[in-house]
């Protein structure tokens, strides 16, 4: 317990670090550092469970910033505590190019920053994402190993945000009791006062979703530490409102909407030098208070220590799985399974629509790999993503392995970030591809981040059918290919979906996207090959000596352009099929390999149900595109095809003009 | 008032054209439509202001299914009420190509078809909107010509979806009383109960919004007709929870998931029959049923009339004006306004962000034009969206112009929808461009459906700065230009960014979005030329005979390529620049044009600070892009464009390499 006077200096070295380093970097938001240090001095020096020492330390509390704009409390944080990458000269490259203080805390960049935080809404559904990985790493490890809190401070944008609703609703449901939610209740925004746009009732509201709910002073350590000792015991996850002042301590300008998002300026920042009487100088921290952080800082190392002796107590294969599934690797058989099961669909050659496929895959996959968290955001039976492994979690039970998200797709994304941020376990979930706009903020932190996660997302265009243009992608492939770092991949059958799905678990970097077929597709390769083919992104399926037509084509095109290849050649044309599941992963190889598989027939032809979009880099502008140059139509599947002239007979038609 | 069995009666006329349309088209959600079957009787029979005859009445009532799943049951009583163009034969093409009874409702296949529905979530925030243009229109132009409710029915899916939030939170601050929002309580997702993913106090979770909320049995007409009652008196918008029986009817499947997405089947259709006592055959509606419907759609015929008559009444300049509005008509001297502007920027030539282009538009424009409703998603001060003549509108007053959405970029989106269904308003918004994925399903939507209005997407690229790669768009660009019928704008001066306001507001049936830079950009085009040259999409900005070298480029980039082009002429190398402010409209060009503008130079480059992708349309795939590989990185704008190698220099080096 540290004295009053204490803990206002120790938080006073935050407000001043984040006041100074955002004056020199002459851009930054202040505000919410000054405002917030009370709370999170009282977190940091007294409850939060984690050491600078071991910051990956497996069962160490989350801390999520969901208020990415305070990034300056962060770092002054991981500052202060001792994080050894994160140094004063760090904080005076707030901001700068190539610094690890980046505007908004950037995952990666350094020790103890979380997850990528920014966009608002989304560190309070990542905090759900880890709290569930929490719980259900302790379900299966036992609480010796796996025992948590996830602390999260947000601000009044991130629960105006939609996605806010969606996460907080799943928490409630689910009863993630270790999840603490700090509500950073400044009544500021950049527009000015809150009552400008809302004048929801927090506390009602998440009455209403079946949490715990403490309102305090935010500037008042004891009320912060009684909120988080009741909320640690609780059956509930907690929300606390906190009632604070924004640019805490700034004699003209707190409270006011000055303090978000713009400097001080020097004379404010001197008049709050000498209202919270603070004499060092700029990114001066005085020895005794830096001293008190640091001890601070060493906290949990006591705890650290125990739980490193728990875990060698544990029987060695728990120790080793529990080892490997934090280090990500998958188990040693993964790559033998996989193998054979391409040796078992090329002996029976299935016509299957790549959604079932998916799940044949899956079937093998879930019974080997026991990481994967499965779900749907309540699509399960058109996702096909509950194999027979994945029994449901409940709030009541999480020997599950299968998540019922809701229609949530915008928090079901978040939470995988958080999730897969979390370690221990690889999230998947399903949805429809059109939905894929619905979470398309959280699908690109995850790329951001360079996160492993599946999302399988069914239905991939006109083939939806009846459904109509609501429901038809035909821009998405495009939408989500423009996503760097990104892999989208858009198996043609069976083998490419197990293909795709190796490539996409082994990628420890990168998210991916599967876009899956609601229809049936006959097989595109019929012979066993040990190499995973799809790894290229593109390949020849169909090769021919001195190719007068080529066509690429993926997922259900791919049947198209092999049925018009066999037309095209019956009439003696030499014609090509290069078979396109992962444009992103065809750019990452040699130029002389793309150069060799786009080649140089003088045709070339492209066909995927979807805009032409970046099918330019492989036929060119003057190429031929067979696709989709408006929103879809209300029919059957095949039909539309027809209607819509994407057929092999269109194809052949095609090269056919152009040869003429 | 009907008799009970008369409502019966009527209400399982819906339910019998519901359960056999999806039976016939062997496709479609049954489920709902039954269900909420007492609801919609007692609604449109009893409540709902509409005239058949007059579908567009601007006074009408506004219904919104926003569970678009259950479209059978808006085709149903669009038929039952005698709406002509709904007719029995377009009940059994349910779901067929062509049909106006598409799987989802389609805004623009019938009349009384209000929004396009499917993507859950949409049709609140959507009702949110037309509520807010009715009482802003009621506000100019008095009740006598404006005063009608909006009602909504939705489904669980909706309550889930984020959106749902932001768009009730929204409504419960604005006090949108005549709003009246209907929750198909039946307890049912596709997954199966609600209960396996929610457990939300969904009328406690109202409350914490201000709603007046009312809980009744959905099969109860004197417990429907009594909310409704109560609703329309309310202060408040009103939430009316009624509980239903998804199915209701179906003796074996009612109540369960089974009846919520897949036919019924014939066999329990006929149970249904028998346990209803109905004994038509399939889409035979009894005449006595069909008589008391048709009567129901005549109920507010007198109204109607009565609402003309008002309209004669009132002074003819407001008639006038109040018929503009509603023809979405511009007033006459909107294009000489633009013009003169041009002319003026062209005497002033000024260095400018086009976000400040954008307000100096706006200023005209807004003072012209009394239809513009403006806003902000919180980012007022950065959007650079609220001009002279734009007070903000609050709960008790709307007399202003201007809304503050609050952090709620999906609700803004959408609600702009439907001010923009509702007639008689234009909106315009604004946000980050890097937001426009917060609110994409929206923006998809406005495409889809054809309807006009306008996105303000301002710090458009890494010349954000500081705020990092959380806050920059790499990919939007490409992903918007993705979507179809949807024109981005992306100006590169002053006079660009009048000419594409010009376009966007003439635009009636595509929605617009102008990505705009945070930064300064010097003017491209110098002298005043009276025609709209960005309604090319893309043009000769600086043409040159024998052109070695063509450089196209958007935006913030046009700046480089001209001083690209300026080095690359001093050292005697033919240069073109070709400026691409929209490239959907460019598409739209005779071909003839587009070959010209694309030209034969040997060597093509086009700049841009985003990714390539859609730009080989252009340069083909061997052409030079100097642009984005990766997310942005955080530190000042122009270090970054330096570090990302998107300079004039640059540009220089690659021609030269190109030509060595």
């Amino acid at each position: 317990m540290t004295s009053r006077d204490t803990h206002n200096r120790m938080a006073n070295a935050i407000r001043f670090l984040a006041m100074d380093a955002v004056e020199k970097a002459n851009s930054g938001h202040p505000g919410l550092p000054m405002g917030a240090a009370d709370i999170a001095t009282v977190l940091f020096t007294r409850y939060l469970k984690f050491d600078p020492k071991s910051p990956l330390w497996p069962d160490r509390d989350r801390f999520v910033l969901s208020a990415g704009h305070g990034s300056m409390l962060l770092y002054s944080l991981l500052y202060l505590t001792g994080y050894e990458d994160m140094t004063i000269e760090d904080l005076k490259q707030f901001r700068q190019l190539g610094s690890k203080t980046a505007g908004h805390p950037e995952y990666g960049h350094a020790s103890g920053i979380e997850t990528t935080t920014g966009p608002l809404g989304q560190g309070i559904a990542n905090s759900v994402g880890m709290a569930i990985a929490e719980r259900k790493l302790e379900e299966e490890f036992g609480s010796e190993l796996q025992s948590h809190f996830t602390y999260v401070l947000c601000g009044d944008g991130c629960l105006m945000e939609g996605i806010s609703q969606e996460a907080v609703a799943l928490a409630g449901h689910l009863k993630l009791n270790k999840l603490i939610l700090i509500w950073d209740n400044n009544n500021i925004t950049i527009d000015g006062p809150v009552s400008l746009a809302d004048s929801t009732d927090q506390i009602a509201r998440f009455k209403a979703v079946h949490w715990n709910t403490i309102e305090i002073d935010g500037h008042d350590p004891e009320q912060i530490a009684a909120a988080l000792e009741a909320a640690r015991t609780s059956d509930r996850p907690t929300f606390i409102a906190a009632k604070t002042v924004i640019g805490f301590g700034a004699p003209n300008k707190a409270g006011t909407h000055k303090v978000h998002g713009s400097p001080l300026g020097a004379e404010e920042i001197a008049a709050t030098r000498k209202a919270l009487d603070w004499e060092a100088e700029a990114f001066v921290v005085p020895a005794d208070v830096l001293d008190a952080w640091r001890t601070a800082g060493k906290r949990s190392a006591d705890a650290r220590k125990a739980w490193d002796v728990r875990l060698d107590a544990v029987a060695a294969e728990t120790r080793a799985e529990f080892l490997r599934r934090f280090s990500g690797d998958l188990p040693e058989d993964f790559d033998a399974a996989i193998d054979a099961f391409k040796k078992k669909v090329a002996e029976n050659n299935p016509t299957v629509a790549t959604r079932k496929a998916s799940e044949d895959v899956l079937e093998i996959i879930n019974g080997l790999v026991p990481e994967t968290l499965g779900g749907s955001a309540d699509l399960t039976p058109s996702n096909n993503t509950k194999t027979s492994q994945m029994k449901s979690i409940t709030p009541t039970d999480f020997s599950g392995r299968y998540m019922h998200w809701g229609i949530r797709e915008h928090a079901t994304a978040a939470a995988m970030n958080g999730i897969a941020l979390h370690g221990g376990l690889i999230p998947y979930s399903g949805g429809f591809l059109i939905f894929s706009d619905y979470c398309r903020p959280s699908v690109r932190l995850a790329a951001l981040m360079g996160i492993r996660l599946v999302h399988v997302w069914t239905h991939d265009s006109i083939g939806v059918g009846e459904d109509g243009p609501t429901h038809q992608p035909v821009e998405h492939l495009a939408a989500l290919r423009a996503i760097p770092n990104l892999l989208l991949f858009r198996p043609a059958d069976e083998t490419e979906t197990a293909e795709c799905w190796q490539i996409a678990l082994k990628e420890k970097h990168r998210p991916s996207g599967l876009a899956l077929t609601r229809q049936n597709l006959a097989p595109a390769r019929k012979t066993y090959e040990e190499k995973n083919l799809s790894a290229q992104g593109a390949y020849e399926l169909v090769p021919a000596s001195d190719a007068r037509v080529t066509i690429f084509a993926s997922g259900s095109e791919v049947e198209i352009a092999l049925k018009a290849q066999e037309t095209l050649s019956g009439k003696g044309i030499a014609t090509r099929v290069v078979s396109v599941p992962c444009v992103e992963l065809f750019f990452d190889q040699p130029e002389a390999y793309q150069n060799a598989v786009i080649g140089n027939s003088p045709v070339k032809i492209a066909v995927e149900a979807a805009v032409r979009e970046g099918w330019d880099h492989f036929i060119g502008p003057k190429g031929v595109f067979i696709g989709m140059k408006s929103f879809g139509a209300s029919g059957p599947a095949k039909e539309l095809y027809k209607h819509f002239g994407i057929t092999a007979e269109a194809v052949v038609a095609a090269a056919e003009k152009e040869l003429a």
